[in-house]
């Protein structure tokens, strides 16, 4: 077998079953084994953003890798911002780059990079393949580099002469990544800073957002009257009826340090403590008030589900205990017909179905209305994890792949939407259950808020070209239909409704353009 | 007047007209003191990748830089791809980037990354604004690294609170950048090797490919026998009626060996020697034959016009030799009606307009009949310069914007169009003059031949589909119509000609879907 094969093989053997692509001709190899297998599904992207996005949507609701394939460093550079978020919600990818051998590196020729730099700057782990020796057990090492610590972003750069060369060995099934485990001493100190009579928040993060970890820190949260608390964008959490009620810290620094003034204590359950997204003049980067200690029951790399189990277990909190638990409320309490953004909310909110996956990238549309969907029939959330726009469009691909008996709903700007606008075609190539709801609004919406807010703001000229995106006027509908996706326009929160019901009914990937007022 | 008024006022000063921007909240004061001053033109695009590959586009005619505005880490790296083309091709390009302040750095928000590592990859040159004191001079100083060495990438990294801060100086106008002249003792020994008996070449890149360079070369060419030749991919070429005519080596390397084997002697005039584009099993990497001479006369970073005239002085060409001069010539001796990429080039090599700009990504489809324009009307063809495909639709727009009395065209198939499509959109918003024209063949056919010459070809399954983007296929008429671009759908070369002809004499964006077979 050659070095491809090999690789493609240990990719097999180690449960990697998706492929996401954008490959190019040193990649040609590899695109042949996968070709050959027919075990490992190929899904290819126009775009490298959507490859990468998508892989990061697939490792959030598989927890467990998709690999990709990328062409050279401008390959790994259009995928860059993409990898960033998967690092920031901690996805575990398995990102495989192609390069050129070594001998012909050094000819410096027209697509010759510095693939490890770039790599490494959005990458846990960087790997050059040295040999087709070694190219199994390298595959197999990235991928426990992948699953290592909660999820990885790992890098592996495949030069083309191994991938073509042959005698390779792949790699069998590799032993799961060791997973760290949070010390006695830890447990038991959190467990009596909880029986303290002060106002406690555990902030919630990881795997303590869903499942077994969610349904634990409810029963934590009822029997100490501790507040459930998540970041303002989490990469993943469970929502909705029969789940515990989880609030979600605000937005800009000076709310945050609002909010948690109400609290003495603040236990970090997965995640960091948190941080102003952007620095504005005058403004806070480190809301926590002095006086709101910080207290860490699992680091973002520890294993929160073991660390929520014995911290319960070292409470003694009694078998009954549940938390409380959502309730269905229907959202639909709809005031006008006008279909505002926050009508678009009650609509979808009153209309999820139950297992539900909601991708958001609405940024300013949805964001004042998250709560909305609170009591709507049990769903996943995803959000944007590392700021960088142009994820959710291809995260919902992912998420549709690794979950394909579950609708996936993504709620997103029309300005987000435009950077990895490509996604639409995947969508429509592998029949992906996604309905797109888009918010056209015709502008940077947040970006005139966030003018504001940094005090930029300069009315002599009016508004900056640059905030504005009517001119000329986008049409989703058109787009949508040009890459094989159908689409309807809705003018009125009763046309959503009809059309957003009947999008529910069928399958296959449905865009709806909101204009929203 | 706060940094990001001092940063603008020293691009005005310093000649820079045109900010391509896709700006966030840490670029907000950029984006007012652009609004407030309404000198410098802004042009958004709604990715990065249009940004930068505009900037190139914009480089390559202006002959000067015209700055971007990215936002952070991530919209650096969706731009990436399009500065690594900048770079191999030599384009002069500011690349503004905001980050955070230091102070909120150490935090590690969402969006933080190591800006400067990722653009070290793509840039000559990497600044990071310390202070708002030095943000005039430093301004400066990256104008003058973009103009250095005949054209460079030059990064300044702006921190949002030097933007916001007041008390700033913007510089005064800078002197140009020195140029390195090129030793006399080369002069004469090339031109004591021109007047050797033997079969020689004349490699030319940079400012020797249009203008006075080429006159010149084309002078020097007639007088000693020697024949003109281009890089198989040039950042800009002048051709066609009344220039001297120029042969484009060939791509693949075993035919550049072939081709270069009539040759004694190669002289670089103002580039570096042929290397393969990607290596290949059993293909050399290098192809100039070990027995013919590469000569420099002109280093990349030197003064090609100088040193061509220089030569032309040492070498006692009479006044009167011009060279031998491309004369018109109908490419338009079309066998069928079928729409073939051959006949394609042929109806635009027939109907190009005086002093058009050809911007070429036709990889495929365009590649083989480069020579059907040789003897068109004088234009200008850009090319591909760094592999990073994506580029040509961007720079369409720079090119447009940069010679804003001329037509151009852009020929891009259709899986090359899509990387960066969002270009059509600032296409329409400022009105450019561009004909786009797709060769929709519904595939990457490039990959299908570089899978063969891989010899990765694997037939036991058919063609992977990794290689077919057909399904779904993609209507260019509805694409360009969503963006505000007109379009219209060509079957035959007869309505190829009609249409094209119509287009050329309108004004404004137009798409033009080639199906061709």
């Amino acid at each position: 077998m050659n070095g491809a094969e090999a690789l493609v093989d240990t990719l097999e053997n180690n449960g990697i079953e998706v492929c996401f692509s954008n490959p190019g001709t040193s990649e040609m190899h590899v695109v042949a084994a996968i070709n050959k297998s027919r075990k490992l599904r190929p899904v290819l992207a126009l775009f490298e953003g959507v490859v990468t996005g998508a892989a990061d949507g697939y490792g959030r609701m598989a927890e467990k890798p998709a690999c990709t394939l990328l062409h050279l460093g401008p390959g790994l550079a259009n995928g860059l911002a993409n990898l960033h978020n998967a690092k920031r919600g901690s996805s575990p990818v398995v990102n495989i780059v192609g390069d050129h051998p070594g001998y012909h590196l050094h000819h410096d020729s027209p697509l010759t990079t510095d693939i490890a730099s770039i790599a490494r700057s959005v990458s846990h782990a960087v790997y050059t393949v040295s040999s087709v020796r070694s190219v199994g057990s390298d595959t197999a090492r990235i991928i426990q580099e992948a699953r290592k610590c909660n999820g990885q972003v790992a890098t592996l750069i495949l030069p083309a002469n191994i991938a073509w060369e042959e005698h390779a060995v792949s790699s069998a099934r590799i032993v799961n990544s060791p997973t760290s485990i949070v010390d006695e001493n830890v447990i038991v100190s959190v467990a009596s800073a909880l029986k303290k009579r002060i106002r406690t928040a555990l902030l919630l993060r990881g795997s303590a957002l869903s499942g077994e970890g969610l349904r634990i820190a409810g029963r934590i949260a009822a029997y100490t009257g501790a507040t459930l608390l998540s970041d303002t964008f989490s990469p993943r959490i469970q929502r909705g009826v029969g789940l515990p009620i989880v609030q979600r810290l605000p937005y800009r620094s000076e709310d945050t340090r609002r909010f948690l003034e109400d609290f003495d204590q603040l236990v970090l359950v997965g995640g960091l403590p948190p941080v102003a997204f952007f620095a504005y003049p005058g403004k806070p980067s480190w809301p926590t008030p002095d006086n709101c200690r910080i207290v860490t029951l699992a680091h973002p790399h520890e294993d929160t589900i073991d660390a929520l189990k014995r911290l319960d277990e070292a409470s003694g909190i009694p078998k009954g205990v549940s938390g409380i638990l959502a309730q269905f409320q229907s959202a639909s309490l709809i005031r006008s017909d006008e279909l505002t953004a926050e009508n678009v909310m009650r609509v979808v909110g009153d209309l999820l179905p139950e297992r539900a996956i909601i991708c958001d990238e609405s940024v300013s549309s949805g964001f004042p209305y998250y709560t909305l969907t609170a009591n709507s029939r049990m769903h996943d959330y995803l959000q944007l994890t590392g700021g960088a726009i142009g994820s959710m469009l291809s995260a919902s691909i992912g998420a549709a792949i690794a979950c394909n008996d579950r609708k996936v709903i993504c709620l997103i700007g029309d300005g987000s939407a435009m950077y990895t606008v490509q996604a639409l075609w995947t969508m429509a190539r592998e029949r992906l259950d996604v309905i797109v709801l888009i918010y056209a609004n015709q502008k940077y919406a947040i970006l005139q808020e966030e003018m504001k807010r940094m005090g930029a703001e300069n009315t002599t000229n009016g508004w900056p070209s640059m905030l504005d995106i009517n001119d000329p006027s986008l049409s989703w509908v058109n787009l949508a239909n040009s890459m094989g996706v159908q689409a309807e326009r809705v003018k009125t929160t009763e046309q959503l409704r009809r059309t957003f019901q009947s999008a529910l009914i069928n399958t296959g990937p449905f865009v709806i353009e909101a204009m929203i007022c």
